[in-house]
């Protein structure tokens, strides 16, 4: 675990985060500068940069952090009206954390194009 | 196979499409009014509606997607600069196909929020 890594840091408890969810390997939390009425990040509980540096022995992960996210709109409520779910991958993908992320957001229409 | 699905009608060659990739479980085109210089829709090649009405026997597919996405990423030479990966669910995610499809756009930064 990188000692600068923003998320390792939340995820060991060492910063202050709103957890919503923890499983062996996913921590989901609240953005801090929500971009919806619900805004969770799942993080992956593992250091990985992104989902391009991902390796076969991890790659479960993302079908992983995609069912958790179906479970926690239904527990946000926004299941039956909708929800996105952005995967930020390097500097034009706006990855503002190298720490594979994914971000959950519902509770209002998104519009297109998605930034 | 639904036959009034425009994804599944594309899959089967019923519909033109620009196919950049195909394989035993997943499809990419071209999206037709793309939202970046590079903008690719990766199909599940078996129909379901959404990443919500997934079931075990098919939950790999999530991670397949998400490694297919990487994989095209390089082919398309967005890798390195970076991109971004988008799931809508249901009506406020905007999700205009009731056939699971992962969006990926790149060769521009994408802004916040994403959509």
């Amino acid at each position: 675990m990188p000692s600068d890594c923003l998320f390792c840091r939340i995820i060991a408890g060492e910063l202050p985060s709103t957890q919503v969810y923890s499983d062996d390997s996913v921590v989901a939390i609240r953005d801090i500068a929500p971009a919806a009425p619900s805004h969770l990040l799942l993080l992956a509980r593992k250091h990985i940069a992104s989902i391009g540096e991902i390796q076969a022995t991890d790659k479960d992960l993302i079908s992983k952090m995609g069912l958790v996210a179906t479970e926690l709109a239904a527990r946000e409520g926004i299941a039956e009206d909708g929800y996105r779910l952005v995967l930020n991958v390097g500097r034009n993908g706006g990855q503002s954390v190298d720490h594979l992320h994914l971000h959950m957001l519902g509770g209002r229409p998104m519009a297109w194009p998605p930034g």
